[in-house]
């Protein structure tokens, strides 16, 4: 495996930007090499909130752009640091891939440092161009989808589609879509971004897609702000759903069709075959030896 | 926040069942909540590979099951240790909620200790029946989809699907008809468990699919073992993405419309919109202040 320690160290001299996912937000769900590339910083930089939620591991290193609510512009100061020589540690809630800094971070450096073996030419060359910029260490954390999922209990088993609802850079035609397409194939379907004070619409539009292709007692999962001091786990229906006071920090999570609530568990079964067509595949995952 | 500590401790007398997400391999990405409940638990259960992978963290401790392949046996083993009285840590890599060893273990209890207000009724009491069963605590941990896209750079950053390829408990004509729905509408794709001995041709079915409604040159990364020894990065393309070992420790994803490479990274955009069409919500994720 590649030594995380040494990824992709190539120049001392430069700086590093570690990009760095720290969990829901209760330092147990953060893993040591989030601690570890948080300790390495001279720098931090991240949004007030994820700062607080971490601080006793901060310590007394500078943070900057704490009052920023601009993503870009953090990613940008991150960048000017990390220019400079520093190491600097991006904080990020959840993964930092996942709707999160890991991609804006990579798309600055590639406007800023150019584009090469792009998309258009699809080259598979397998070399990293010795670019005189910072070296990037992606940290990947527990993410909100899994830790909201853990709470309500194994609603994630089977396949399932992360959608946004959020339509400030993506078309609501384009997600609309993917509603439609996730709910009539009977993905299990974890919504982001379900509401905030801009778009109290969207999560019953979503609703009201996905009712189309399932049943309206499918159990649905709301879990808010998950592993933090104003954690709320909810167990209802997809009919219900919008009785449930739902914000920008929750999650929802809508069962597919095979889906069950078991006291106050969520659980989607492995899989759609019964054990008496199963054969002597009755105890494989398919593949998996989890 | 639930104090997870307490959780669901309601009867000091039953046994307890940790179901623990291990993260991808290397303990570095394992989180302390996993550390401690592996600590707590008096036996582990898992499949030899992973138990192999943290048998530093295991210490001494009797470890059950560990050269069984059927994961139905080894949670019932797990149930059994727990009825006695036990503190058993089953062990799952990756997150135990995706395609993993937490839906098995409360499916068996829900069998075993019968279900209540489940689909049918579609309840919502909120109350949790006192059984006289083992206490049940889900630990997350990093699921391989997301240590895979760290590697590879950001490619989940915009709406994603997770499909697993295994037909083994899923009639095959409803995977595809997931293939079909996830490319024509643009999600990013992570392909779970893409081939083993028995399922040669799963991954090329799957690649044919997907390029019914996606260009041959869109980016494609394939992980193999992320952060482990035998760890491998490959970024292909659509078009050559079978010409790599794909095996079912592999995950495969392949990018949206938008996705780009660039040097060893894969990136998917935030969003559809260029930054001349945003205006003033130029830097806004749409919710998740990252």
């Amino acid at each position: 495996m590649r030594n995380t320690y040494e990824y992709k160290h190539m120049n001392s001299n430069r700086g590093k930007i570690y990009i760095v996912g720290i969990g829901p937000g209760w330092p147990g769900h953060m893993t040591p090499r989030a601690l570890a590339a948080i300790g390495d910083a001279d720098v931090i930089v991240g949004y007030t909130t994820y700062v607080e939620l971490i601080k006793g591991v901060i310590g007394g290193k500078p943070v900057l752009a704490t009052t920023m609510t601009q993503e870009t512009k953090r990613c940008s100061t991150a960048i000017d640091e990390a220019e400079k020589g520093q190491k600097v540690a991006v904080i990020s809630s959840g993964d930092p891939g996942v709707y999160a800094m890991a991609g804006l971070v990579l798309e600055l450096l590639s406007r800023k440092y150019g584009r090469d073996t792009g998309h258009n030419t699809g080259a598979d060359t397998g070399i990293t161009p010795e670019y005189e910029m910072p070296e990037v260490e992606i940290v990947p954390g527990v993410p909100a989808v899994c830790a909201a999922a853990s709470l309500l209990g194994a609603p994630l088993m089977h396949d399932f589609a992360a959608i946004s609802l959020s339509d400030r850079l993506t078309p609501w035609d384009l997600i609309e879509k993917r509603l439609h397409a996730a709910a009539s194939s009977d993905f299990v379907i974890a919504l982001y971004n379900p509401r905030s004070k801009g778009r109290v619409t969207h999560a019953e539009k979503a609703r009201n897609i996905i009712a189309q292709y399932r049943d309206g007692k499918t159990p649905t999962g709301i879990v808010r702000s998950a592993m933090r001091e104003d954690e709320a786990v909810i167990l209802t229906t997809l009919a219900g759903m919008l009785d449930h006071e739902i914000d920008m920090q929750t999650i929802v999570i809508v069962g597919n069709s095979t889906s069950y609530r078991w006291g106050n568990w969520l659980i989607t079964p492995r899989g759609y075959r019964l054990e008496s067509e199963r054969g002597t595949c009755a105890d494989d995952f398919g593949g998996k030896k989890s």
